[in-house]
């Protein structure tokens, strides 16, 4: 099943199941979130056609994003922390659900940055309340999977050593469309995620070369803070962004980034200017 | 002016000026900070007796708390970031809303934590949308300042390098009311903070030796994050956190910590176990 985020006439946000041409609105996003299972299991809901309503992140705003850095060996061994050793537990950031955004919605390069830099990843959703989970319990709450691009602001990222500034720039983390974790699988069978720009691709990496796997993340993470259904984990980037190499390669406006996982479909993001920001057209 | 968040019998969450005995309802939490002044200014709203209202933050659940980490001088000088050099740029690093509480809330030490460590500072509110602001158009913006406290997990926070997950634990980030700038000044003219534990001061600092002021802090995050209203910028600790003392001080189930700050007021917060968490009792 697929699930989207849309606003209807009065502004506010649903989620949808999408089945291509039509899809039918379940329950505002807040109400979704607060009994996902039973939103999923209910048959009712009114049917639009697809294409007439406008495209949200199917998350509520109070949602955290946890997004794991250096989770794949091979981009944990490129950029500027190639001379570090391996962590021994997960470097998890934060991203504010203001920075979301969907496919097909521009992503503005901000002033002082030389471009963007992407970073191809997959989103996960907690379906569940967690608190100290063990790993098991966590991954099978895990209600589905989407696409994501984790775009960032390397500037902004290594000004100090926090990571945030540079990881929430406007409309910086689109999201696709959340696949159930029925009809998704789990990441430890191997998915391939692959980031094309300009129709080049740029990164081409498997879920199997993951160095911490979800369950355990999760886990550890609802050892601290209590889990909520609707909370988004971002699992980290396969190895191929653009600033580690020789000579750097960031986008510019102009570009198209696309970001493709088995099963999930493709995400495509392009790249504006600064002026987007400064007329209000990303506020 | 004092605003303050409150809980209504729909659930839903408004702002309300508290003149102490009683309180006058604004608007809901999302809808005064669309237009802030306007919420301000308009004279209607029901009144309550004060008492009879549940406080929660006055945020929106969409709003962005940034907080700035070794703001002080001399807190840079003690813990683990004492060998190194003052970073040429303020350490920014994410809280999400949802850690948010208010006065007199319980928060849990999870599990894993020795305890947990007390950070008073101040946070400020921004009240307008800033996009590439200088320091003194970021500055006018601020609507208004509270007492907080960025209670912290040291053991999740060194976990690895970036801090996210120590600094948000359930119920974390209790903030106090919201005085307006009118009425509290800015924080240049000095304004002394003090942390309590137990009755018993363990900070005393004052924001005269802040190192970077929030004018050119908010500034610098308009560069990359377009700030909108209700967004909250946390101005850092003095020193005298818990975990750097010979040996470490921490809170522990029982505790009360306190934070004083001049106009401001006095933000009380009891400290409990994780089986409050494990319970339900903080989700």
């Amino acid at each position: 099943m697929k699930l989207i985020g849309v606003e209807t006439s009065t502004g506010a946000h649903h989620v949808a199941i999408d089945d291509g041409e039509r899809c039918r609105i379940l329950d505002t996003v807040d109400g979704f979130w607060s009994a996902p299972s039973a939103a999923l299991t209910d048959a009712g809901g009114a049917e639009t056609a697809a294409g007439s309503l406008t495209r949200v992140p199917p998350v509520p705003a109070s949602a955290r994003v946890f997004c794991i850095g250096l989770n794949y060996r091979a981009h944990a061994a490129e950029g500027s922390y190639r001379d570090h050793k391996l962590p021994d537990h997960p470097t998890i950031f934060a991203r504010w659900t203001a920075s979301l955004s969907v496919g097909g919605v521009p992503a503005p390069v901000p002033s002082g940055e030389p471009g963007l830099d992407w970073e191809g990843e997959i989103a996960a959703y907690v379906g569940a309340t967690l608190v100290d989970a063990d790993a098991d319990t966590a991954r099978a709450a895990v209600l589905g999977y989407s696409t994501f691009n984790d775009l960032t602001s390397r500037t902004a990222q290594k000004l100090t050593s926090q990571w945030t500034l540079g990881k929430n720039g406007d409309a910086s983390g689109p999201l696709g469309p959340l696949v159930t974790s029925d009809e998704a699988g789990d990441l430890r069978s191997g998915k391939r995620v692959r980031t094309r720009v300009n129709g080049q691709t740029v990164q081409d990496g498997n879920t199997r070369d993951m160095i911490y796997e979800l369950g355990s993340v999760l886990s550890l993470i609802s050892h601290t803070i209590t889990l909520h259904p609707g909370d988004v984990i971002c699992t980290g980037t396969p190895e191929g962004v653009g600033y580690s190499r020789t000579p750097p390669w960031l986008l510019h406006p102009g570009d198209v980034v696309e970001v493709e996982v088995d099963g999930l479909g493709t995400l495509t993001t392009p790249i504006v200017g600064n002026d987007k920001r400064t007329s209000g057209g990303t506020a």
